[in-house]
């Protein structure tokens, strides 16, 4: 039979990066592309002794249908850590475990905004968020994304421009792609921005705790006292992101309609890894296990920021992120993205253009991003040096 | 701060079942109210041998992200059973693992309706569905249930009266909240108003492997050679609801879009417990697993009925079951159902009013759901006394 799909579903394509992660079977192929958190930074072996645990000790409660707020301990001990290491939650906070961050975005979206409100998001920014704002029906706006952070000019442009906006998508720390992080100044003055023009803020934060160098910025919901600020944090890159936890942590009346909107989603998050997750934080040593993923990120965001330095022509400009696991690359202005991107594949090295992550996909992009949490240290001297000699010799036939 | 909740969100209620669940700590309670499977379903040691080989030997697959379709092993072996048991699956086809039926059914709606398209659906109905598809701005449009499936006059009239209706979600088989299964001449005739009217079949098929007497009566997919059948499936009551496995059989296209519209949900379905169901289906028996869950529930099924026979005056009528959890009883009319599920909460006895379950909850509504998997022996028997006590008290007062 022939059947219409609805309307924002229609012209709505795979994440491109989803696309990329199923085609990276290629023996020898050396990956950039993915969003992956390192394999050595799953903590396997606490992991498989607390499993095993449960399964002596609470089977049932880990395979019976669960609360849809979240397994009770789990939710205490994450409002316990958000507190302590963020100063973040007041006594008009909630918090609901998720499934992965990516559905906390999700659910704030189709909570707040009806079909035609505008979401504003910085330019580039995640390519899973924005889908879901997009998926739910509503106008994207993006705003340039500075050095420092969001443009100030360009988001009170936007802001006048779109009434109907409803809250601004933010990834302030370590941003995906681009591994920027917003300054404490400039995230006062987009907060005084949020009261001004009444929106809320989407603060998604699944790379906060990964900082390896400079310092530490209050988050915007640390700095919330009206519940304007819906704080997304996730345990996809400190334990293990194929166990889909993540959580959100907003003012009261938010989370119980978010909790209506979960619960048709998919009843509840899946309850033996919220109690894996739990168990772990109160046996084991949460922080300790962060700061060993640190000093495995440094070595490798330093590794491919040297061999930027030493290989890549001085045209192609490169952040340089102090925390994450993504830098940003940009092809000087002439260089055609999608032939770089093109050639890079043909010789196994994959990145994902920039294009993935504009807010208007038909937007002219010249940057691509690299990731360097997954890929061994040979891999990222080898595959910058491959992509180097791309640039190069682009650059010379220009 | 004030905000606004999405129109379609600011009067959608927590499922009443959900939320009674929550309540059900105090001691010596009955709850007939539950939608569980039994704890003596899960085959605990299996899993647990299981999760700790795969902790042992993939632990990278376990923890990583894995891609939007599903575990590639669990997506063949779901297919093949299908096609075996069920004799569902054609060349044009294909399988998505979801994160628990709910979220089957929550995606096919997503992906088919725009906001204002109808949905026709059993009344009463399964309130997760119901809601889910009000969550996405559509209008429900129920069709009364009779004993033998939904009235196909009362369903051609809906279908005339409302052309934007896209698909019927159907629970043919041991329906929730009734217990009834829709009769293979009733299908036969249901399939052929959907190719009339071309709209699509949601089944849903939860229960499907939990028949205790009586023959199997074919699916609407099995009868399906046009992909006008999108079939759900569920590991829920047959291996752990706590796990969120669930799938979506239908034609190639349908599922494409699916795969986008899960991607901006959560990704992908916890990986582990994808590879703890393949390797369950795999190494163990799970025909044989389930045709223990059956006697189990057969019993259970058998000892409500009879103490519903015995106990309860024969102006209160109640459905009888082939399989499945629930059975659903009828007040005589002028008995307030509200009054009656009063009662018995306050003697600790918790049932779901039928008023939870109905495409119109305006509706008037003399029924309620019994639930006789959960309950112990001795609890079904104290149960159904007490109800048929409050009962005939309330006859007698009439």
């Amino acid at each position: 039979m022939k059947y219409e799909v609805s309307e924002k579903f229609k012209n709505l394509k795979p994440s491109a990066i989803r696309e990329i992660f199923k085609s990276l079977g290629t023996p020898g192929s050396i990956s950039f592309a993915a969003g992956n958190p390192n394999p050595d930074s799953f903590p396997v072996a606490d992991m498989k002794r607390i499993a095993d645990e449960i399964f002596e000790n609470e089977p049932v409660t880990a395979l019976q249908y669960g609360i849809t707020e979240g397994y009770a301990p789990l939710r205490e001990l994450v409002a316990k850590r958000l507190k302590k290491v963020y100063d973040i939650g007041t006594p008009d906070d909630d918090l609901i475990i998720v499934t992965g961050g990516q559905q906390g975005i999700e659910l704030t979206c189709k909570v707040v905004c009806n079909e035609g409100d505008t979401v504003i998001c910085e330019n580039p920014s995640f390519i899973g968020a924005l889908n879901a704002f997009r998926s739910l029906g509503t106008k994207l706006v993006g705003v340039p994304l500075e050095d420092d952070g969001i443009s100030l000019e360009a988001l009170e442009n936007a802001l006048k421009a779109n009434p109907r906006a409803k809250f601004l998508y933010t990834i302030p720390t370590f941003q995906n792609p681009a591994g920027i992080t917003t300054s404490y100044e400039k995230r006062r003055a987009v907060l005084e921005l949020a009261k001004k023009y009444d929106i809320l803020i989407l603060e998604d934060n699944p790379y906060g705790d990964l900082r390896f160098s400079g310092k530490d910025v209050p988050t915007y919901k640390s700095m919330d006292s009206e519940g304007r600020v819906v704080y997304c944090g996730s345990f996809s890159k400190v334990l293990s992101a194929g166990m889909r936890i993540g959580f959100l942590c907003a003012g009261k009346e938010l989370i119980s309609k978010i909790v209506v909107a979960k619960q048709v989603e998919d009843v509840h998050t899946n309850v033996l890894f919220q109690m894996i997750c739990a168990k772990y934080i109160e046996q084991c040593d949460l922080e300790a296990h962060i700061a060993e993923i640190r000093v495995l990120y440094r070595k490798k965001a330093e590794l491919m920021i040297s061999a930027l330095e030493k290989y890549m022509p001085e045209e192609v400009g490169f952040t340089r992120p102090e925390g994450g696991i993504f830098l940003w690359c940009s092809l000087p202005e002439g260089l055609s993205l999608d032939e770089f991107v093109k050639k890079a594949g043909e010789k196994n090295v994959f990145v994902v253009p920039g294009t993935a992550f504009a807010a208007d996909p038909e937007e002219e992009c010249h940057s691509f991003r690299l990731n360097y949490s997954m890929p061994s240290d040979d891999e990222i001297t080898r595959g910058i040096k491959i992509l180097a000699d791309i640039a190069r010799e682009m650059i010379e036939k220009k």
